[in-house]
């Protein structure tokens, strides 16, 4: 296995089917097939098959996959085997959601700091979290060697608080600003926009 | 063209291409290559010209492609040269997220009412609109004959919820629950789900 050569486009369906499996484990299951998986995310078991074995021989023919195997070894491909902190820039509706949001347990992240800009609600309590001056981000995310952050700024201040976490050393970045940021080729952009899952749909109707 | 025969995973790629021409379009580009296209979204030239190829002869050798025509074809093919009526469900922090984003202006959709099950919420005013009770959901959905909803509800009551869109006659869902929802294969599903988004940037730290 040589990880540079992996296509992106096979990492991107590896969380997808990292949930569908630890779904079925909750659900009582312990074996499946590349078929089965492949019902659950819409993706062929041919697909499957071929994206998996890029990182070894995990299944065996006739029996499929253990499911609390493979579960292990693609939390350890995509480094989810531990626990990362994550810094939350922004405040507002998007950002309570996050807060507040139950999709992260046992995943492989937690939010750790919360930061906003205005002096209303810096101090207030988010989830157990005093929100924190953004003034003190770069410093605050730079000291505990803070990796990922998740933007949810408005627009207009996206660019310049992307700017200040490449600043503060976070290399990956879960942007909800509907802008595009420039970033560094190293540091790593995912963008969450509504519009362009909805525009996906359409096509269909 | 058939669009039968249109890989989804291509299909997926549009909006992003969408997206990244009308950020172009409003900078004040009028032309661009698949080179520099590729460049703004992280996509190889070769693939972008076999995507757009797909769907007829949009671009010219050596000139590239009319930003404003390739615009308007997209969202011809994308059918978002229309505007669509979006339900939302769930009045929490995530629905007023969504219903204040300035991320749906001219990309196709509206949301044209909110529903909540809470009787707290209904009434209350979310962006101008009055949030309704869930329970004539379905039969106000049916009767607007609004086929896009968006379903930002606790996971426990997500499934139920899908269950009464698609009796609505509503065919594609967007689904902020940390769940996987069971739909007729008719119905489609789009999972906005911030930590596989998370888990795609880990695997390159």
């Amino acid at each position: 296995m040589n990880s540079e050569k992996i296509p992106d486009i096979i990492i991107g369906r590896l969380p997808v089917y990292l949930r569908a499996l630890q779904r079925m484990a909750d659900n009582g299951l312990n074996n499946t097939s590349s078929q089965e998986l492949g019902e659950h995310v819409g993706i062929s078991a041919a697909q499957i098959r071929k994206d998996i074995s890029q990182f070894g021989e995990f299944g065996k023919q006739g029996t499929g996959y253990s499911i609390p195997f493979l579960l292990d070894k693609l939390k350890e491909i995509l480094k989810v085997d531990r626990k990362w902190d994550v810094a939350l820039v922004g405040a507002g509706d998007m950002g309570h959601a996050l807060a507040r949001y139950q999709g992260f347990n046992n995943r492989g992240f937690q939010i750790v700091m919360v930061f906003d800009n205005s002096k209303e609600k810096i101090g207030q309590k988010i989830e157990g979290f005093a929100i924190e001056d953004s003034a003190s981000m770069v410093e605050r995310i730079k000291s505990a060697g803070i990796k990922l952050a998740m933007l949810t700024v408005p627009a207009p201040f996206a660019q310049s608080v992307a700017d200040k976490l490449v600043q503060a050393g976070v290399k990956a970045i879960l942007n909800y600003a509907p802008i595009s940021l420039n970033v560094p080729k190293y540091v790593k952009v995912q963008h969450i926009d509504p519009a362009t899952h909805l525009q996906r749909m359409t096509y269909y109707l």
